[in-house]
Formats: C-alpha cells, structure tokens, sequence
C-alpha cells in the first residue's frame, strides 16, 4: 500500500504521510473508549480530498480494511482500528478553507478540532454552538460522524442541524459534494444527511460547510433543588412556556454528595435536595430577569422548588455550571458503569422509576448517580462500584445489568445511545432500538456506498 | 386491485375507500401544476398503516405503480398520476393520535392538512412554524415528502426541522417506525432523514411525530426601500447581528408596481425604491424596538435605505405582509414563468445580475419580477408575459431561457429546485444540481427501498 500511494503519478503522499511503527499504531488506533485494544497496520495522513480518494482506491484494490480517524475521543470504539485495518487520520486536514459572512457559512476541512472552529467563530463576531466536554480535541469530521449533542441541543439542536454541505469520499472511491452550504435544496434524497451519524461506515468525511449562530447575549444560570423527579418535569414545563432556554440539565444527590467532597465546587444553597436542576438562558433584557423571577416563584408556591439560586454575574453562572460539568470526572474514581441512554421526555419519571426499581432489587449494593441532558430527554446512568467489589466481578455484574436496562429503554421506545453513537461496544445492543428490518435497510445502504466493506468495518452492525 | 383489497383477510377495504369513476380519477390524479394530464387507474384511501402496507402489497404482486397523494398542491407535478398508476390518497388519515406536552411533540396521521396542525398546536398554546401560501390544502405527508420551506425559514428552518420521527411503508411493503420521536438517537443511518424531501418514491409517510414551538410573541413588521441590491445584503448582516429574525424577505420595484395596481394594497411610503426589504422579528421588550430602530438609522447613514417603515400594530404588521404575499396572486394574471431558485446569500448578488443580463441580451421584450426568501437564499424568478407574445410562443421562449438560468444557477452552485422539489417539470433539468455519480447513488437507494420500482415512478429521475 505504502508503495503505492507514494508513487501515485498524481496524489503521491510524501514518506511523513504514512506512519507504521508501533507507537504511532497504538495511539491512533485507539479512541477513548478502552474495550478493544489497537492493532492497525498503518496510518496515513491526508492532505487533501483527493489524497483520500486514492487511499480509498488503494484500500479497495488491495483488500484493505479502512479506519477513519479524528480527535479519536468517542466512547464507543467507532475509531479504534483492532483488526489490522488502515487508518486513515485527518490530523493533517485542519484548514478553514472559505467564509461567507452573508450566509454565516463556514467551510472547513474535517479534522479541524471543534475548539478551533469555535475559536474561529468567536474571531468573526459569531458562535458555533454544538460544545461538550471533548471540544478540545474532537474533530468537526468525528462529530459530524456521530451526529454530536451535548449540552446546548435544548436551544441548537445536534450537530446535524449545522452542517449545511459535506464534502465526502465514499467506501466506492466516489467524491461527493452534497448540499454546498445551501438552506433550501428539494433535489431528490439529501445524501448529506446518510453520512451525519454513519460513524465513517459509508465513506470518509473531509470537508463541511457549518452554519454559525450570533452569540448567547447574557447567559444566566439557575440551580433549583427539587424533591420529587416529577416536579423537575413540571419545573421544565413552566420555564419553557416563558423562556427560551439555551440549557435545562439534571442530576441527583449522589452527585451533588461526590462534587461537594472533591472540594472543587460550592454548595448551590444549604437545603439538600434530591434532585437539581439547572437552567440556563439568555437575559439582555431587564424584563426577562423578572420573567425567571416570577417562574422561580410559580414554580416555588406549587412546591415543585425546594429551594435555588439564580447567577448575578458570568462568573456566577459559570460557579454553577461547575455542578454539572464537574461530575463526570468527580466520578470517575467510582469507576461507573455508563450508559447514554434517550427517551421522550414525557417517559423520563416512569423509565427512571423502572431502572431504580431493577436496580435495588438485583443489585441492592449498587449506587446509582443519574444526570443528564433532561430537556432533550437524554440521561446518563451511571452505577457506582461498591468499594468492596473488584472491577472485574463489578463489570462482570454490570453486563448483567445491561440487558434490563436496555430492555426498559426499549419498553419506553427509546434509545440505547443517545449521542455517544454505536461503534463496537454499543452494537451487541444495537437490536433493542432498531429492529430487524431496519437493519436490514441499514446493511443494503451501507453495501451501496461501500460495495466491498471497506469502511469501518464491524461497526455499528456486522 | 379492487378485489384483493375489499378481500383482504385482517385489512380489508371497504367498498367506498375505492374510487374509479372519470370524475374522481381526475381529481385526485393531478396536483397544482397543469403540465401533465392526470390518468390514474383508481384511486385508495385506506385508513390505516395497516392498509397502506396491503395497497403495496398487492401493487407489489399485481406489478402496479404508486402514486402517493396528500394535498396535491405541488408545483414541480410530483402527485400526477399520468400513466394508469394506482392513487393513494391519505385524505382518511388526518387525526392526532398522541400529544406529549412535555416533549411538546405531537403525533398525527399525515394525511392531516397543515393548518388544522398548525390550529391544533395554537390550541395547546403552541406553533407549527413551518408556513407557506397553501397550508389550508397540503398535508403535513405532502410537506415531508418535499420537505416544504416558506416564509419563516431563516428562524424556524424546513419541515426537516420538525420532524422527529416517521412512520412510512416502504415500496416494499416494510413498515418502519424511524426515531420514535427522540431528540437524540445515534443508533446507525438515520432513514427518517432519506424519506423526508424524497417526494414518496422511496414509500409512503402514514403518521409523523412533530415538534412544536412556543408561539412568536409581538411580531413586528419593518418594510425599507433599498437601491441597490448589494444594500439589502448589508441590510440582512446589519439586522441579523443584532436581532433574531423571523423573515427577511425581499420583493423589487415590478412587484410593488404591480401590486399598487391593484388597489389591494397601500404604498409602504411616499418614496420609490427599486427594491424592498420586509423584516419581521419579535419584539416582546422596549428595549428590542429601540434596537430595531437605530439599527433602521445606522443602514439610513451608510445610505443603503432610502426609506423605511415599521409596524406599530399587529394590523399594521398584516397590512405590510400583504405586500409581499400578494405578490404570486398579483403577477399571475401576467402568465408568469416561474423558477424557484437557491443560491448562498453571498451569491445572491452576482446571480441575480447575470441573470438579468442574460434575460436582457436574449429576451429585451421581457419584463422581470423578483421576490423571495432572500434571508435564505431563495429567489423567486419570474419573467411576465409580454402582452403582444401568446402563451405558447411565450413558454416556448421561455423553454429556451430555462438552460441559461440553470446553467447559472451551476455556475454558483445552486438548486434548481429550492422548496418546490422535482416531480416531473424539474426532473429534465436535475443534473445541473445533482451529479451523475450523485444520480447513481440516488437510483440505487430507491432500489433498497423499492425493489421493483413501483412508488411514485417518474418522478425526480427515470
């Protein structure tokens, strides 16, 4: 493969372009996921579209299994190269190629990390809102990927709903510009839209056309304790009928109990409560203010609020955003079982109801610490190792646990990954929220745009 | 047909949910466009999923094609039924099923028309944004189908937008139930996303999952007169940096000419500009009208608005949205040649100069009329009758004109079809969108979903 692409007579890669010795196989051929271990048999790095088709061509000639790589930072394994495939990294492809101030349009190449396009946003007087905890080493190509969330989708929805054109190289070697950056196109399928989620099953993503926002204008944070889950519902309900909300998240006691120990964030007010919710929006104007104001009251004289606190300054709202952004990492050193699960947020009380009740019942000993993305229905589950149990029979016991809780997701018609996407951990699952018939639909699209399985191969389904 | 329906052992039809006579072929063969003659071989209307899927069952066994119909007001004859093929109409599927307030999500059959969604969502103290000229006759089914635009885009987005989940049959005869609602699901290929816009040649939509908004509060109308098309592009940045707009739309001097000529609508002020912008946003606080207007006196300094106007009423508001959504009814009676076209704003422009050059080089006899959604790159491009030309030298002129415009519209990477989709009148010109290699990929999608290619044949691509 190495010969030929560095002989090609019109894309020839230099030497630097392809990387074979045993560390640099090992660290791009693993995401952060940690299930599999990495085993590629090279990596190549990309200039250009072009470049990519040729490694495709190459790929497709030889037999060659294809790994497409960006920041490497999912939680699935959907990049990790575990069986001799070549890595395909688009570290080399990070350029902001055209920016069209009318259409608030940027076109980049898809290994530009999504702090540098947010950066790049910020420096033209505007936003990109997709953000979450990998930011700073994600790839726009990986997001775009896995159709990325996080914790502004109340507000700007997924990363879906800003990428205006794609530029890809299909599993077949064919190069596709889809949409170029258009809002309104009614030209037969939107083939742009098969390749946000495909997890680079379908073909390699090299450059996209984004979509920017202004900027939030007076963000403003409010921490609300609340003792009943129903009422964070009820809670969410009457902020949403006044306010546009740009965040509306959750978690519990547990993890309020684990932040509050580390030392690193201030208790919200004195009142415990069992559960939090935290909301943010927009405020430039002093009637908004009063609005949340008179909602925080409402919502206070229905005892639906137990006690809160409402940001008087950036730097209070970001205090308060300590409470959610800190726990993943606080609870870590559980080592915790997670899950990224979704369902309608009308089902959230009655599918946590039923996760709580399998939970205690089987597994008495287990503490779980639910957060989540609750105005967009998402929840993180995590169950916390008992100190007394190794991790290996704690894991071992947590695949146990699986099965039940993925069958309640799918009594509530929801969603075994909510943002976090399939890979190859996720797909032994993968049944519980597309049936068979799906999948069969999934198989025959993927065998159109990569006739001899050549893309990531084993992901998603096999 | 007739008998394998009315026979059917779990989802027989009855007797009146078939129609054959002349009278009723015709009705429901033809949609709004006029170019093809309407020949169906019987039209159905079944009542449930459960029926559809029998329909193409039986059509699948009988070798028989699929026309889907909702609303049959399309403009590209995408519902024509010109060629004996079997009409499905969903007109007996128009009911809410489900309402999930918290998710503020609403279930409906798709053979509901869009204004009694968008009655429904108002009586919940909600909004349906997506709007356009014929929402008392298209069906939501119909809106998916083309992924239908309208006057609110550059806020609310398309019909995609609010789609959240989907259930269809496919030409096969599978019903799949896609995204049961959720916000986020990264569960693999997204097939909601390949039905919605694929105008029913991959199956039929029989229920959709709609999101609904809160309602727009004090929507506030300004109207200014601008010179020089490059100003209105100034206009838009000035406006949009500082306001969230909910439609900046734009109509030229022909349009206002022709309009006052009517007597249906008043002057906007004394003065004449060649072009008009209308700007609509929300102004629920002082503060945001304050804005409005000195950002009104910043584009009146820099000598891009000549004069200008803002509504101080929700009456003064309507009576300034008249002239722009009179515009269509006005220039009809001119046999107007119609495109709907989409460029990126910045191209907006340089396209619209080339075209005029184009029209005045080839065709100095005929008039232009522009208006359209400029906040999202969709012109309208209307050439009017000359009086002394009869309607078919005009068209057949006007067939002559439609390479020049398309070729343009490729020049800057446009849609030949922005919110109107293909169906039949635009499917000879698809290639100056689509690629070849794209139309490869689109045919063999349609073949996944469609074995034996009978919905909806002929339309989009042969």
């Amino acid at each position: 493969m190495c010969t030929r692409l560095c002989n090609h007579p019109t894309h020839a890669f230099e030497a630097t372009q392809i990387k074979t010795d045993a560390e640099s196989l090992q660290h791009w051929g693993r995401d952060w996921s940690r299930q599999f271990e990495p085993n590629p048999s090279a990596v190549v790095f990309p200039k250009t579209t072009e470049q990519v088709q040729t490694v495709v061509q190459v790929c497709n000639d030889l037999g060659l299994v294809i790994t497409p790589s960006g920041g490497r930072t999912g939680l699935s394994a959907g990049a990790v190269a575990a069986n001799g495939e070549v890595v395909v990294s688009l570290d080399k492809m990070n350029q902001v190629l055209n920016f069209y101030p009318a259409d608030r349009l940027v076109e980049v190449q898809a290994g530009m990390v999504t702090k540098a396009l947010q950066d790049y946003a910020e420096a033209q007087g505007l936003y990109y809102p997709v953000d979450f905890a990998s930011s700073g080493s994600s790839q726009i190509g990986g997001n775009i990927g896995t159709n990325a969330g996080g914790i502004k989708v109340i507000r700007y929805g997924m990363t879906r709903n800003w990428v205006a054109g794609l530029t890809v190289v299909t599993g077949n070697g064919d190069i596709l510009r889809l949409n170029n950056g258009m809002v309104k196109n009614a030209t037969g399928y939107d083939l742009r839209q098969l390749f946000i989620g495909a997890e680079g099953t379908l073909g390699l993503i090299t450059e996209a056309q984004i979509r920017l926002e202004r900027p939030p204008r007076d963000l403003t944070v409010m921490v609300l304790g609340v003792d009943e889950f129903a009422h964070i519902m009820q809670i969410l309900a009457t902020f949403q009928r006044a306010l546009d909300l740009t965040a509306f998240e959750f978690f519990d006691h547990v993890a309020v109990q684990k932040l509050l120990a580390t030392g690193h964030v201030q208790r919200p007010f004195d009142t415990d409560a069992r559960f939090y919710a935290l909301i943010e929006f927009e405020a430039p104007y002093e009637p908004i203010m009063d609005t949340a104001m008179q909602l925080f009251e409402e919502c206070v004289a229905n005892g639906w609020v137990i006690d809160g606190v409402m940001s008087q300054s950036i730097a209070q709202a970001q205090e308060l955003w300590k409470l959610r952004e800190y726990i993943s990492e606080t609870i870590s050193v559980f080592t915790p079982y997670k899950n990224d699960i979704s369902v309608l947020i009308s089902h959230v009380p009655a599918f946590i109801a039923d996760i709580e009740a399998i939970v205690k019942a089987n597994y008495p000993d287990f503490e779980i610490c639910w957060f989540g993305h609750i105005g967009d229905g998402n929840l993180h589950l995590n169950i916390l190792k008992p100190e007394h149990l190794s991790k290996e029979a704690f894991f071992a016991k947590c695949q146990t646990v699986n099965d039940k809780v993925f069958s309640t997701v799918q009594k509530y018609g929801g969603s075994i990954s909510a943002e976090h996407g399939v890979g190859m951990t996720k797909k032994p699952y993968l049944h519980y929220t597309r049936t068979p018939t799906e999948l069969t639909y999934l198989r025959a699209i993927k065998h159109v745009f990569d006739n001899n399985n050549i893309m990531n191969r084993g992901k998603i389904f096999d």
